[in-house]
């Protein structure tokens, strides 16, 4: 047997015991990342990079539906460009990796990796537009960016990490405060109808908004731990980037207008979030939808006649209702192999030996809560997609009721503190808009306002830390 | 009318005239790429992009079919690891952009940019491998490389360009070879099926060779004005990066033994390729299989009865079969649309008005030639997949028209120097394998050796530069 993989299988810390070891055991045990020499920088395994390619796959058919187009820009931003806008950099210049040797010599001019692409779009826009006819453009690109973080994390918080930016220009206001809230829309379904998690959709406050932007909203996840996990955001720029770089359109009135302009992204922090939201002390628990493999075949005592053939043909069968399948024939022992395959999170997986055989019967197994089906070999083929759509619901059901029963009102400053420091999950509570009451939140108590969701209740009338007057509610938490 | 625009579409060089002047017209006016303030970094268009993606459609399917799986690497080397093979660093070196800084400290090792990610995949492989159970790895990336250049030229030689790096390690010897052929293969049928390109495929000699390699291979295709373009390589590395690397297995057999090692790439270079092979003085002329719009259906008097309707019906009858197909019913002139997507290449032209509509007509115009081919509309669905077909085949029948009009032979040095400077394309002819030679031929006449070809010939006994017994056919010609 191969000692360094079994040495990875075997110990797993439990969730309960320690979180974050326990998330780190999943991400290299499942095979998902591996570290590299350069701090942050990680390497997406096979496993890992396949998640990521399901959910690309998923979104980028999205994006093309409503209109957009995919476009590469370059790497690098010159450092003139790069600090045209004056928030934009505030946010990201602390964070920013630096060329200044190329081909030997040293630049003159420095050049940015980027952190985020708004500048370099802004400046392609600026050169391609000029008329009413020219809009929207609605381009995305998919890329990797890097931003130096001082404590990271695989997935959650990195040096590199890969991502997708929509960047559009749109001619009204209007237009543009509906793509936000439209692509918002995308990834709150990419959220529930492929990684069963439910996200919280709404509006992040001044002090949480992205640098530059007017408004910025997001989805945001609950981890088993109970801390959120902002998952992806959209923001709304209005005409400021517009102005600074000088993006403007001759309208069908005949008036000279800067365009309206939005960005939005999101990330391979998701994998980050399903590891989180579904894992559990076996390893990693894949939603079907969005698993690299969904059904394993393992077949029992193979050498018996009739069971590697059977196998195989339940693989072709599978794979003609473009089911993502497996059969593992190694030489290693089933009991292994389960292991092997709780680990990696697959949805499904199959047992057939020769007494299954004899009943034309095989074993199946939810990895979800490892209830076993016997099922007739030709009902596979009905059964197994069922079995996707119920599980997915299943899964999406228990995250959903994660943050049902750990989400929590308050109306005092004190039982918010008291639930915020004994509790897990969100605290929702009246917030009066101010950014001092957020500030002393997150210095009181480390939690932080996670977004204005978009659906509100009144809990009162005041801000339970100031008391002045209220109408906004807002979920807290402390978060990743 | 959109004053940039117009300006763009009409003034186009001549390809006989100046064929790199046509060259940066059909990329800059084609809407393919256009340039940034960082030399040698290049946007891609929407429309260059959705090129690359089929590009890579095409690729990645051929690549999972064959057992490979993706993953990322980091962006970056540490200057250490990148230093590890002396071959490969000396030929990657004196190209590379270094980051010296990260979050506004200077950085105590400095981070290299991949030019290639050879040392990285080593450096991985070294730490997962151990058994004989582990192999073979066959590993694929999509990424951006760094590369610093002196003088570039959009697709063809630029600071960063987008590209597959495959890297795989075998048990044996025989299975890394039969790797590197099978890849070759791969990206020659990439040319026949999708590109329309006859490449021909060859063993490089050592001088041409990459940095590192055993042995490399590569596709070349010819251009329109005669010169090479190496199209794809892919590079045998027998143990040497293994030993360097330390990347070992224990065998079937008990012994510790190096893996054998090989690596193969294709860039978007590729996009080069299909404009300088197959463009015309209208501008691009794009395979039907590669084209991003197949067919773009262009209403003329769009404001009569039906034929708005009937242009949308032929449109949604077309996306029904899979066609790529495009409506343009903007207020420019019919005339003007037809310039624009000639310029842009599109295969198919559809055109429907009100008389053709009473006849139950369109007509249906080739961008290859112009032929227009009036047919009943209830007939597109048959003739558009056929016309595709058709015009693939005659596409590529034309560019190896090109190839063997414009290869010649030579038996005397006097002879091959006279047809490397009076005519386009490639001069075969008998080399003794001393890079003396190849040395010779590139200082008197800048032509280089392209490959080694499969289909050998035997043209005369020795090498007609040094009088030297000659075993090999061999390419030559000047490239890009």
């Amino acid at each position: 047997m191969n000692n360094q993989k079994e040495k990875l299988v075997k110990s797993i810390t439990s969730r309960d015991e320690d979180f974050a070891q326990w998330y780190t055991d999943v991400c290299r045990k499942a095979e998902l990342m591996d570290y590299t020499d350069a701090k942050g920088f990680i390497i997406y395994r096979p496993y890992g990079y396949a998640i990521w390619e399901n959910i690309q796959a998923h979104l980028d058919r999205e994006f093309k539906r409503t209109g957009h187009e995919n476009v590469y820009m370059p790497l690098v931003i010159p450092e003139s460009l790069f600090m045209k806008e004056a928030e934009h950099v505030a946010g990201f210049a602390p964070e920013t990796a630096i060329i200044t040797i190329g081909g030997k010599e040293v630049l003159q001019e420095r050049l940015i990796i980027r952190p985020t692409s708004e500048v370099l779009f802004c400046d392609h826009y600026s050169k391609i537009v000029s008329s009413y006819r020219d809009l929207p453009k609605k381009y995305n690109q998919w890329c990797s960016v890097v931003r130096w973080e001082k404590t990271t994390r695989p997935f959650l918080r990195g040096s590199e990490f890969l991502w997708q930016e929509g960047h559009t220009i749109h001619a009204t206001e209007q237009e543009a405060k509906d793509e936000v809230l439209g692509m918002l829309d995308i990834y709150n379904h990419c959220g529930s109808d492929l990684l069963a998690i439910p996200f919280i959709m709404g509006k992040k406050t001044d002090k949480e908004k992205f640098a530059g932007a007017v408004d910025t909203y997001s989805i945001e996840a609950l981890m088993h731990d109970g801390k959120a996990l902002q998952s992806g955001t959209t923001h709304y720029f209005g005409t400021g980037f517009a102005k600074h770089f000088n993006i403007t359109f001759q309208d069908k009135d005949g008036v000279l207008k800067p365009v309206y302009q939005t960005s939005w992204g999101l990330s391979t922090r998701l994998i980050g979030a399903i590891i989180m939201v579904h894992g559990d002390d076996s390893g990693l628990v894949l939603p079907p939808f969005v698993a690299p493999t969904q059904v394993v075949i393992i077949p029992i005592q193979s050498q018996k006649e009739g069971v590697l053939t059977t196998s195989e043909l339940i693989k072709s069968e599978l794979e003609k209702i473009n089911v993502r399948v497996k059969l593992d024939n190694s030489d290693k022992t089933p009991g292994w192999k389960f292991s092997e395959y709780e680990m990696k999170g697959v949805p499904l997986r199959i047992e057939i030996g020769p007494r299954d055989l004899e009943q034309g019967e095989c074993v199946v197994v939810k990895r979800i809560n490892n209830e076993k089906i016997r099922v007739k070999i030709n009902e596979l083929h009905n059964l197994v997609p069922a079995l996707f759509t119920s599980i997915h619901q299943e899964m999406y059901e228990k995250a959903l009721q994660n943050v049902t029963e750990n989400t929590r009102p308050a109306t005092t400053y004190e039982e918010f503190k008291n639930l915020i420091s004994t509790k897990p999950g969100y605290v929702k509570m009246m917030w009066c808009g101010n950014q001092d009451c957020e500030i002393k939140i997150k210095e009181d108590t480390t939690a932080t306002s996670r977004c204005i969701p978009f659906e509100q209740e009144h809990l009162s009338d005041h801000c339970p830390v100031c008391g002045r007057k209220a109408e906004k509610m807002v979920y807290f938490a402390k978060a990743y």
